[in-house]
């Protein structure tokens, strides 16, 4: 095995620490986790004698056992668990024949997969909300450093009103906001703990198994759910949901980060590091690889969640298929969004704003992207669809001439006999022009507690 | 456009409440109730006359406005909101010229199409909440009924010691009720206005815009944003993936269903009706045709939902490309829903459980799905890893020869020496094997307020 | 059901020719052409009389049969097929009691369906091989009149060499016209009758079935298959996938439109038309909207895509739940490439390439693209890693001074050392750094038979 | 690195030999062929002198590199060829200085890394041609041995008329040779060499780049494309979409296999093998593994292959975020694939086939399945819907009565008046009602070479 890694790519794609939790020993340790708990919930429950649990509980570190013989015997069985579980009772058996007769009593093989995803999972997010909150904070100081640096607005990739650079930071951070919420919702949903035996009734344990069940829970710190969910998939599947929600807004901010570093836009750059970004061909390449990286992840993590959802419907009391598709794909959405938010935390903490170049592109579009407003004027004090088009007509000629958007209009009588040109002047002014968007800046800073 | 019709489908897959929310008319309508609530804000706030927004309003229904047009001018014009407004602009004019110039101020057409959609989805909601109800009273019902129904287990697709049907179906309302859970915690989220202009800031409003968006939203009924969100789209995501988890269940359940029914199984029958589920050849024929509808829906939200979130990273304040994609496919997954909702909810309520069948399926087993008892006894007594292989031995001889397991197991002597024939007999049998069974079905019906 | 249209955003995503092919009259009367070929075949084969075929084929028009009966029907007995056969016996009985009895003899209702809707994608493929055919022939021009306009490379996102406008062009046509032959590769496997009756081996027809299925295909002018493949969907998702290809390959299209449509680049502009693209507030504006079109397109097919091949796995002899899957999925990603492709169309015939800008933009980049080749010049003369740094210096430097790199690289001893002035302005001379831009244009236009 | 492998599943999900293709070294293996391929290349053209290239190919081996350094190299630079090149650049150089100068010469990292993945391709599609032909040649004996065993046929999960085993696995066959169609096809589209340097114009080497790009393509016995395909994707993601196509038919298997497992059905079982699908809690079980793996590859490749397809729209002459997406997700597309075909060709070769229960399960049907034609014999005598309605209601009859058709037939006069007793009982029996079972399965194995 140890010759056919396939990291080569995890540096740019995940974190560290989420390699950690999702790293083959880290699903073994997940398993183990529930194994040791299970024990020790047994000894509570009167099951066992304490002794037993302690003779388990010591076997149960993941660097004890072989990755290679558990991944042959995975392919045999069909699942992990299975080689684990008999590995694991002969490396108690080894020390205490009597104790290795207790090992996954009552519990099904799901139930050992499933919790030990729990837990890896409830690991996962408490790196990614950690994460989250340096985001949000990071974003915080940019809505708020920037919250009244002009910067073209841009629709449909074509020039508009103005807005400011502080504003497109609060609406990131906004977003990010919202995430954090929706994993905090997430949590009770999801961090419970699976145990139902072969078929959910965890009828091996006669009468004591709901004790047994509580007493696991509360073992793990995990939630009791209403009943076993080996084949109602939908807490698995919501986290990945809530990630994929997660990584289509990072990849809304790769995707403006990359727009703004072109060259021909030149308003931010990721932050440079030696090497960083480099091209094997092109000394005078520095390339956006943050905004690479958002953006490759939030092409690929929609589909992994549709897996998941596909996977949902699942046969009778344990599935056959969708189960199994669920495996890989979890840990793989985690193991991206933690790239991706290490990528968006980086790049948003050592961002290069250029409001120069903001105010020298603004200037650049000559008035233009005041159509509106001067539209607006107009049709105070004439038809709309005239002044509309009036406009329209100038700002083409302004475009095409490269002429200032107020010298096109103050040729036109239509327009001066309605508008002195003072008052023209200022309506194609862009720096008035920015209407809330200092006030929602505030507004967002307010709203999650990053006011200062 | 009307000969060109692609509704022949809708009766299989949607539900005709949920299409008339969606439907052309819907989508127009839903446009036209922000363009009325925006003059009545404006009027609100000072800057119209109330009678302004009186002629306005007068004119916001959807059945004055021809569809053939507006699908033309929306080909031209990229969206349908120009067109519509122009439209309305020029019913309004029609009968007050002054107050057509204060249509649709300040708003960009983005603001309209998305608010529009917001109120879609807020009646799409309700009547899925509603739907959803109903869905658990009667899952609420099985559960209860059918508490201490045995039938067979199964995993692997293969037989598993028993379980209750009340079991699984509180399985299902388990599930379900955390959908409508997801779906009371999205609401505050997503039922918010979208009143931008064409970049987010509302500039053209000047001072009056914050005063305006709050107007209209209360006007609306809808929650005000931290601000706009125009290419925040984490909003719209979230929807599609809340109604894909729950297509998800609803797939499960219509796999559950479409499982038992095989005439093998024959446990479960979906209700009949004369012509329902009939074959053009085969007259014998009742397909289960909700068990279709529920695994075609499940089968096909989760790309669509992928779609919304892949749609996510939009370009600077107004997107190009991923909003467009939107527009058909959220709709799309709303009207999946209902129509897998609707066959849930009739396949459910009018549901056949055949007690007898499950019951005679269970006997049929000879008692080798009690193999885990079998062992699990066995191995008080001797090695674990040796009862489990002598058991697995006399499964398979009693599977070969037809069999009862107890019988076979009663002439080993390793068995005899440890159990006597009256524990052989009851480790054998089924009916004393299910657990926790009804003790779950008893705390998932507490847990959600359907206990009698 | 035609108050509930659901066509308003048809204009914008399909071409009419397109729905005219896959509105449920174009839906029926594929099923009825089955029909009536049926009957054809069946009296060519000597099992009935050809006046029967007369009758029966005299009502397979779709215009006769009433769509909201048909759609009800459809809801109750979970396919179209079966009220549709049902109607049509009704029909011809009222003309011919005993031609009625021959209706749909022998075939099961997902022959006719199956049938019916290779009889769809065929005329599906027509009209896309010619929109394509048209749009190579669009991209060919292009290709061969820029074939020497040199415009800035541009890779992820940052300046790069340069290339030419025309080879731009031609890899577009390159990848167009892998799709034709895709398309043509795909026709002998997908365009073949479907025709097995209730379980595919036509028993019901005796001794007589594959003299009828041969004759049937004859008279549909569609291939014979190897055996009926209800279940076996690799034909149909196959074409999913091929559009699914050619519509990814449309995005790539709009998406470097878009991106050279930014006021900032303005290389090219989509064709004008009065009121194409513009906005309801911004009289400026000009929206790029077949790129925003092209755009949508390549974000919802691969989904759509998915869920043809989530749907494979279908049971047995007729499947439930992945058949009932397709039947929406295949139609929309016919008609969302038709309404790609025409936007394509549209906008390459129409395309305004503005050389002049292209140019401007390559000299404003002051040499700072031509990195590589000084690096190359140099790393012949010195270590590489040593020029490549010093270049990047340099790059660095002008690029924040606005300087040209030349004037830069002239100041540096190391460079000067080893490259005269003559030879330094020339190696940053973009202009003769083409390379093969223009054989490779010739070349592909060669292989295509576009060569004039 | 190592210590945080991610291969614990593999044994289930992969081949050996195709994780050997696409491990962390078989992904240098790939770029390092092609860097010495292109020294090579460059030598024949007269660019270099021999001595070069086979200084540079001499340090072309995987195993000469630091995976943990390449990877750390990839996070900085973005891209893994980065650090590759410059740690190949230092090995040549500790031997050859001035070889090391040209190493990568003309080239741009995604040259290396596009031609490395095509390299890779080619050996991945060799593999599965292999399995593919295995499987095929199993389910060729398969249909031939069983092209008489009559089984109950099954349409939408219901009992239906009889049909062979034979037919069953002649139509997975008929899609597996498909499938090898397309493969054949593919390989002129995509085992195409990448070569354009930065920006695909190949200017740094001036008039000499056709010549070399042509040896490398010959050197490495690739087809020389059309141009440069940098952003031109159609041909990466045409692979995965081959790929899914056949994995959708293999969970075709998958689906019939596990029905056909059921032990209610139990008409085929997987290979067994001492631990091969077995349980951690109950000894009877031996799980249909093989179906669940087949089914899981199925459910996890089509979201797969809509993320490349996806990534496609990629910008200008090289993409960002899209073409980072396709790094992992083709390999891993590869490698489930693979998976997915060891265990069909297991699966089938080693298939236990039970006609005799296939037999008992017919006769269990007690001849209603024969409905069809019953209702066909009759329909020639009377009006054929009285007719579909009598025997409708007989069926119904017999089913809830436990009753044979033919019994509850000759009790109405309707039917005893036209059928004598004779022609009723021999219309009831369904092995006389196979149809063209058996001259399917002859024209399938005639067709592709796998008759006797």
């Amino acid at each position: 095995m140890a010759h056919r890694t396939r990291a080569l790519l995890d540096g740019i794609f995940t974190s560290e620490a989420m390699q950690d939790v999702f790293c083959d020993r880290g699903r073994l340790q997940g398993m183990l986790d529930f194994e040791a708990a299970l024990a020790r919930a047994q000894t509570r429950t009167g099951l066992f004698s304490a002794s037993i649990a302690e003779a388990i509980g010591a076997q149960c570190r993941a660097e004890l056992f072989d990755l290679n013989a558990l991944s042959r015997g995975a392919a045999l069985s069909g699942n992990v668990a299975i080689p684990l579980v008999r590995a694991l009772t002969e490396l108690v058996a080894a020390r205490d024949p009597v104790a290795a007769r207790s090992v996954h009593f009552g519990a099904t093989s799901q139930d050992a997969i499933d919790t030990g995803l729990v837990l890896q999972l409830r690991s996962a997010v408490e790196l990614l909300e950690s994460d989250l909150a340096r985001l949000a904070g990071a974003l915080a100081v940019l809505a708020d450093e920037h919250r009244k640096t002009p910067l073209l607005g841009r629709t449909w990739l074509q020039p508009a009103p103005p807005v400011t650079f502080g504003l497109k930071a609060a609406g990131w951070l906004s977003a990010v906001e919202r995430h954090r919420a929706r994993l905090r919702e997430l949590a009770p949903r999801v961090f419970v703990v699976q145990f139902g035996g072969a078929v959910g009734t965890l009828a091996s344990l006669g009468a004591d198994g709901l004790a047994v069940a509580g007493e696991l829970a509360r073992d793990l710190q995990l939630g009791m759910p209403d009943l076993p969910w080996h084949t109602q998939r939908d807490r698995v599947a919501e986290v990945g949901t809530v990630l994929a929600l997660l990584t289509g807004t990072l990849g809304k901010i790769g995707r403006d980060l990359s727009l703004l570093s072109q060259a021909e836009v030149g308003e931010v750059f990721e932050p440079s590091a030696p090497g960083r970004g480099s091209s094997s061909t092109m000394p005078h390449k520095q390339n956006p690889i943050a905004a690479a990286a958002l953006l490759a992840v939030a092409t690929r993590v929609p589909a992994l969640c549709a897996t998941l959802l596909s996977a949902m419907p699942q046969e009778h009391e344990r599935g056959l298929g969708g189960w199994q598709a669920e495996w890989a794909v979890l840990p793989e959405i985690c193991l991206l969004t933690s790239g991706a938010l290490a990528h968006a935390v980086r790049a948003v903490v050592g961002l290069t704003v250029d409001a120069e170049r903001m105010q020298r592109n603004l200037d650049g579009t000559r008035g233009v992207v005041m159509a509106e407003p001067v539209a607006l004027s107009l049709s105070r004090r004439m038809d709309r669809s005239v002044a509309h088009e009036l406009v329209e007509l100038a700002c083409r000629d302004a475009l095409e001439h490269g002429r200032a958007l107020s010298e096109v209009l103050a040729e036109n009588e239509q327009v001066t006999s309605r508008l002195s040109a003072e008052e023209l002047e200022q309506v194609c002014d862009p720096s008035g022009y920015l209407g809330l968007a200092e006030a929602w800046v505030s507004r967002v800073l307010a709203a999650h507690g990053w006011s200062r």
